[in-house]
C-alpha cells in the first residue's frame, strides 16, 4: 500500500467517528471517540428491547445473549475464554471487585505503585482502615527513563504481600510496565497481581494467557472507543476460587432444583441490572478497529504516531517531555519548564478545538495518539501550544 | 373531565410509548417501557457528548451538571435534598453500597424477610460469612392477609441488631408494609433500616424527609419506566457519618490543595465512569409522568386499576390470588389451585402479546399494572388465562 492510498484509507476510516470531525483529538486515555456504527447498534437495541419487551423471556433471552456475545468479543481481544470475563460498569469496579474480593486479615500486606489512580489508592485506603493490612509503596515515578521497575516491586514484596495493584501502562506519563517479569516477580512470592489495565486494553497487543496475569481490570470507553459505562474484569481460572464477590445480585447467582448457588464463572462478579443496550455499541466499536488491522498494526501505528508527537514536542522551547526517548505507548506527557499554567494551555488548546488535559502528579500535560490519529492533528496541535507560548 | 375525555387522554398519553403500541403489558415490577422522549433524549446525550468532546472540559462539566440535574430530578420525588442522593446502576447495587458499608463486627445482628430478593439475601450470606454476623429472618410472607408485620419484625429486633433490611413493597406478592411504623419500631431499637424500595418508587407517593427512613434504595428502570442500568440511593443525613464507602472510585472523591477528602454528600457512594447519556433519559421518563398527574393521583389509578384485575381474577375457576382483598400496589400475584404450570401460562401469554412474569418463592404468576394500564389489556390478559385453562 503506497502512503497515499494509506492517507486515504485512514481519512475513509476516521469518517466513521463523528466526534472527529470538528476537533484535533488527544484525549483517548481520558474517553474515545465513538464510530457511527457503535452509536446506531445502542439505537438499536434500544428499539428492539422496547419492541419485544422491555422485560418478557424474550427479552431476557436477549440480555443473556448479548452479554455472552459482549464476553467473547472481549475475550478474543485478550486471548482467554470468555468464561473468564466479567461485564462491569468501568475499569474502577473491575479494581474494586478484586480488591474486596480477597479475605483479608489483619497484618496482610499489599503493594501499590505512586502512579496509580487515586480512585485505586481511596479504595486501597479504606480496606486498610477496615482490615488492618499493611500497605506497601513502591516508586515507579522515577523509573520512566532510567532505573528498573523489576527491582522497584520486588524490594516491596514480602513474605504476607498477598495483592500487588499496577497499571500496565501508567496513566500519568505513559510507561508501559515489563507485565511479564512483573508476573513471574509475584509469581515467584505467591503475591497475587491485579493490573490496572484502563491505558492498556485497546492500545497495544495483549493475550492475557500467555502472560499469567491473576486478574486484569479494563474499561471498554478508552482505547476501544466503546460507550461509557461498560468495562470489564478477567479472572485467571487458577486464581478464582481466591476471589470472594462482595457486590452481588442476581446476575451472580445461578438457580437450579438444588437451590442458588454462585454463577461458575465470570457472571459471579457481576451483580444486577445494567445498560444491555450499550454492550452492542461496545462490540461495534471493537470490530470497527478490526476491520482496520490487527492488534500489533494498531499498536505500530501509535508508536509510530507518538514519536512523531514526542519529537515535535521536545523541539518547542520551555517544554520538556517526560520521557527522554519515544514512547512505548500512546501517552505523551509533557511538562513547561518557564512555569507556564498547564492548565491555562489546556483551556488555550481547547478553545481552538485542540483536545487534551492536565495530570496532577506529576504536574503534566498529557497528549494521547491512536493508530487513527493524523500528523496534521499533531502539527495542530505543536501550532498551537507555540501560539499560547508566543502569548504567554 | 369526563370519563370519554379521560380515556382519550389516557390513549393519548400511551402512544408516548412506543413499547405499549404491540402487547398487553403487565411487566412493570421487572421493567417499565421507556417513553420516546426518553430514548430521544438519550440519543441526543450521545451526539452531543460526541460533538463536544467525549473528553473535554466541556464534556466534564455537562457530565457533572447531567448528574447533578438528576440527582435534582430524583430528590424532588423522594422529597428529599439533592445532595442525600447517590446515583447507582441499579437497586441492587444501592443496597450493596449499605450492606457492606457499615462496619461490621463479629456477633453484630442484621434482620431480612423472608420475602428479600435473592441477590439481597446472597449478599447478606456474604457478609454473615466474612465478619461472623448473625442473621435473623422475620415472616412477612404470611402477614400479607392477617397477622402483623410490625410484631413479626419486632420480635426479631435484638440490641445488637445493627441494620434491618426490609421492601417497601414486597416483590413477590406485592404487600405493601407499613414503613411509618417500621422506622419508629427500628429507631427505639436503635437499627439503622435499608429499604429496597425496587417497587415502590415510581408506584406509590413517597416523602422520605417525612418517613425518616435511613437508607432507600431504588431503581429507574421499574416503575419510573427510566433506562436500564441507571437507580439510585437515599442516605439520610443523620445516618451519613455511619456508612462508609466501599467500591470507590474518582466521583468519590473531592480534590482541593488540602489533598484528597470523601465527597460532602451522595457523591461519595459514586465510583467511576458511568453511562452518563442515560440519565436525560430518566429525567423525561419521570417528567412524563408528571405531565400525566401528581404521585397521589397516578397511585389511585394504579389502585383502582389494580382492583379491577384482581376482581377479575379472582372470578376465574381454579385461580386464587395471594391477596385476599384488593391490593394496595399495581403487583398482582396469582396462582393455579389445580396445578397447572404457571410457567407454561406465561409462555402461552407472551405468545399473544401478553406479558407478565412467574415468581418462585411463593410459586405464583405476578401481573403489574400502571397507571397507564388499560381495563382493554386487563380483559385481554384475563381473556388468555381462561383460553390457556380451557386448552390444559
Amino acid at each position: 500500500m503506497t502512503d497515499a492510498v494509506s492517507v486515504q484509507t485512514l481519512l475513509q476510516h476516521r469518517q466513521k467517528f463523528p466526534a472527529l470531525a470538528n476537533k484535533a483529538y488527544f484525549n483517548y486515555g481520558g474517553q474515545g471517540p465513538m464510530p457511527q456504527a457503535a452509536l446506531e447498534a445502542i439505537y438499536r437495541s434500544y428499539e428492539y428491547v422496547q419492541g419485544i419487551g422491555p422485560f418478557s423471556e424474550q427479552a431476557l433471552a436477549w440480555v443473556l445473549d448479548e452479554a455472552n456475545k459482549t464476553r467473547e468479543a472481549i475475550a478474543f481481544e485478550l486471548a482467554v475464554p470468555p468464561e473468564t470475563i466479567s461485564i462491569t460498569e468501568d475499569v474502577t469496579v473491575g479494581c474494586n471487585i478484586v480488591l474486596w474480593g480477597i479475605d483479608w486479615k489483619k497484618g496482610d500486606r499489599l503493594l501499590i505503585s505512586d502512579c496509580e489512580h487515586p480512585g485505586i489508592v481511596a479504595t486501597v485506603g479504606e480496606i486498610q482502615r477496615r482490615f488492618g493490612i499493611e500497605v506497601d509503596v513502591c516508586d515507579l515515578m522515577s523509573t520512566l527513563n532510567e532505573g528498573d521497575p523489576i527491582a522497584a516491586i520486588n524490594q516491596h514484596l514480602y513474605p504476607d504481600t498477598r495483592l500487588a495493584v499496577l497499571s500496565h501502562i501508567l496513566w500519568n506519563n505513559g510507561q508501559v510496565l515489563p507485565l511479564a517479569e512483573i508476573v513471574k516477580a509475584c509469581q515467584q512470592n505467591s503475591t497475587k497481581l491485579l493490573i490496572d489495565a484502563a491505558q492498556s486494553v485497546g492500545l497495544l497487543p495483549v493475550n492475557l494467557t500467555e502472560l499469567g496475569v491473576d486478574f486484569y481490570a479494563f474499561t471498554g470507553h478508552k482505547w476501544w472507543c466503546g460507550p461509557e459505562g461498560v468495562g470489564g474484569l478477567y479472572v485467571r481460572p487458577e486464581a478464582s476460587e481466591s476471589l470472594h464477590p462482595t457486590f452481588i445480585g442476581w446476575r451472580s447467582l445461578q438457580y437450579s432444583k438444588a437451590g442458588i448457588s454462585w454463577q461458575p464463572d465470570g457472571r459471579r462478579f457481576e451483580v444486577a441490572t445494567s445498560a444491555y443496550p450499550l454492550y452492542a455499541g461496545l462490540r461495534a466499536a471493537i470490530s470497527a478497529h478490526q476491520q482496520w488491522g490487527s492488534q500489533s498494526e494498531r499498536y505500530q501505528q501509535i508508536l509510530s504516531l507518538s514519536k512523531y508527537l514526542w519529537q515535535q514536542l521536545s523541539q518547542l522551547p520551555n517544554i520538556t517531555c517526560l520521557r527522554k526517548s519515544p514512547p512505548a505507548s500512546g501517552l505523551v506527557s509533557f511538562q513547561f519548564t518557564d512555569g507556564s499554567s498547564h492548565r491555562q494551555l489546556v483551556l488555550f488548546l481547547e478553545s481552538q478545538g485542540v483536545l487534551l488535559r492536565t495530570i496532577h502528579q506529576p504536574d503534566c500535560v498529557r497528549a494521547c495518539v491512536h493508530y487513527f490519529t493524523t500528523t496534521d492533528e499533531i502539527d495542530r496541535l505543536i501550532k498551537f501550544v507555540s501560539k499560547f507560548q508566543i502569548a504567554h
